[in-house]
């Protein structure tokens, strides 16, 4: 079984700042632990959006962007034993090895085995699998994909179940697992607790899930985009604030909505002054605030040293905290099995060849997500 | 019974900056809910320095400072019941009602019950016990140990086992019982932990025996004073760092001294800059920070979002997270049970009269710890 290079369509990102440009690419076949899949749907995140505005110190151009995905095995390389042909997967930008000393230590998600070369836009042997006329294209947090083809480690895929409709839990790839994850995995959110959510975009909206499903009492989600506030109170939100509407500082707002402060809340913007309103709207004793926004490069989070020492905990998340390939697919058996509904997120819909109107829809704040159908 | 105002020698703080004045005054009778007590001991510590120094926003003069001593039942105010005279108790700064919404949270210490009197340098009714011919001397955290006789009330007191010296225990009273508290209850350092302590005072000397109590398998002390190294090793520090050694930032040479970075670290000195250097000294993934030492008014602690977000924990604790009534006694037993030493912390002692000698070692770098040793 030596697969061929396959030449297919692919969304490429020649440089910072410019629009998708829709190319004839070539897709390598996988080389030794690697696997290519052809991709079914994408979700467009703002962490593309991210990068491509050339504000990600990590990113490089050419490169083909993209990685919240689901799709479908179609050959796999020399040694690969976890998956097979024709299995459906969920690309992880947060592989798990198994075997590297975050993986053993049983405390965090953040594999480092593909580490240094994911970073760099290459598989874990220096090198790419697309190019474009001969000239190598990066990949992109190891997963690319807005291509209708793409490579990956072994362990960088999610097997899961065939039932589940990938057009849909392509978002469990990303923004998704991140909120809902957040509440339910990272912070561990107990029932009857009030939770504050900042920023009601896709992950916020997932976290607003994650805590009605972790049975908080009282959620709370926080954005000036008042469109947004419809879904959320669908969700699940009991109350939401436009911080616009107030003449202090959002964090004393909510303290006094709660007599006190919320025992846990989440930052789902990327704002660092978000993030200090979010650790400070905190219960004194001992609210807790998750960061899951990535902030601008260079910019610091700041406080007054009090706020700690009274007992609030400042901490992070990526990816939910969750393992992708040991925990990923239970979030889709739990979608199967009816406790929490993708299609409310799924705004917009379009071909590859319209993604560039995604992102517009994103940076104008009229989608939570758009998906991309590929053929 | 009914107790009489009783004139005897304490330390006034005049006003900010100057010496303390050994005067006559006169201590009130305990009222309802209150205790009167005679001092038999007690230590100097940074915090009652820093108030004297004008710089906490939250001082009040004329005041009697001091917050960390050991005395002797005297007399009771009506309705109190969990102590008598004779019993030997130890004064709290931070006290345990059992009825807030903090202590019946079950996740703090941070008792809330008479914080702002407290904070004002009052009495619970709003008034004071002491006074110098007439005018009213305010409290200090509640304690105001630098007096012959003090009144507290009752929920401010633990009572413990009189068969420990109380001129040793009285350094449960703050210091000690911070630092190893934040180690085994505020972290639960775990057995093997990798540990990180920036700061070798009294508070830092104390989170070293925590750790070693805790069973970690490496203790970091850090500090640009080496005269401290010599007793931290002698208490289980296993390697001692002088930044002052080094070209780079302390937080770097700890990560390549670690392999990655500490499971644990605690900063024990009030410097935001150490702060943030112990923060970032911690290992990606599940390393975390506990803030301890008291920063100056205004000032802010700052890091990259990224921090946080690769999965460091960044905490604080007062009075190492210990609930003084229910949990302060058996830190006197583990004592008495000869777990841990306290007379290596005691480097000079001294009657009342010479307690601004006091303050003099201990900003000469000279001292751990100095307790009064009252008659």
């Amino acid at each position: 079984m030596t697969a061929e290079t396959i030449r297919c369509k692919a969304a490429v990102a020649w440089k910072a700042g410019e629009p998708l440009s829709i190319e004839d690419v070539e897709v390598a076949p996988p080389q030794k632990g690697e696997v290519r899949i052809k991709l079914v749907a994408t979700g467009v995140c703002h962490t593309d959006a991210f990068t491509l505005s050339g504000e990600d110190p990590e990113g490089v151009f050419p490169a083909i962007l993209g990685h919240e995905g689901g799709g479908i095995v179609e050959s796999v390389g020399e040694g690969v034993t976890s998956v097979k042909v024709g299995d459906h997967v969920i690309p992880l930008y947060t592989p798990e090895c198994g075997e590297c000393k975050f993986c053993k230590s049983g405390k965090t998600n953040l594999c480092q085995k593909i580490r240094a070369t994911q970073g760099q836009g290459l598989m874990p042997d220096g090198t790419t699998r697309f190019s474009v006329d001969g000239k190598p294209i990066y990949h992109y947090m190891g997963t690319s994909t807005f291509s209708e083809y793409t490579v990956l480690p072994e362990i960088s895929l999610a097997k899961i179940n065939p039932e589940a409709p990938l057009e849909e839990v392509c978002l469990l790839g990303c923004g998704v697992t991140t909120g809902m994850g957040a509440v339910m995995n990272t912070a561990k959110v107990e029932p009857g607790a009030t939770v504050a959510i900042f920023g009601l975009g896709g992950i916020g909206l997932s976290a607003v899930i994650g805590a009605r499903m972790a049975g908080a009492g009282r959620i709370i989600g926080i954005d000036i985009n008042e469109s947004k506030f419809e879904l959320a109170k669908k969700l699940g939100a009991t109350d939401c604030v436009n911080p616009k509407h107030y003449d202090k500082p959002i964090q004393e707002v909510i303290v006094e909505l709660t007599d006190g402060g919320v025992d846990y809340s989440f930052e789902c913007i990327g704002n660092v002054n978000v993030m200090r309103a979010a650790l400070e709207c905190c219960h004194k004793g001992w609210g807790e605030s998750v960061i899951i926004g990535v902030a601008g490069a260079g910019q610091e989070i700041c406080t007054r040293p009090f706020q700690l020492v009274t007992g609030r905990v400042w901490r992070g998340t990526a990816f939910g905290g969750v393992k992708g390939r040991s925990e990923l697919p239970d979030y889709v058996e739990r979608y199967l099995a009816g406790e929490f509904q993708l299609d409310d997120f799924i705004t917009h819909t379009m071909p590859l060849e319209k993604i560039n109107e995604a992102f517009d829809l994103m940076h104008e704040g009229k989608s939570i997500r758009s998906v991309i159908h590929y053929d």
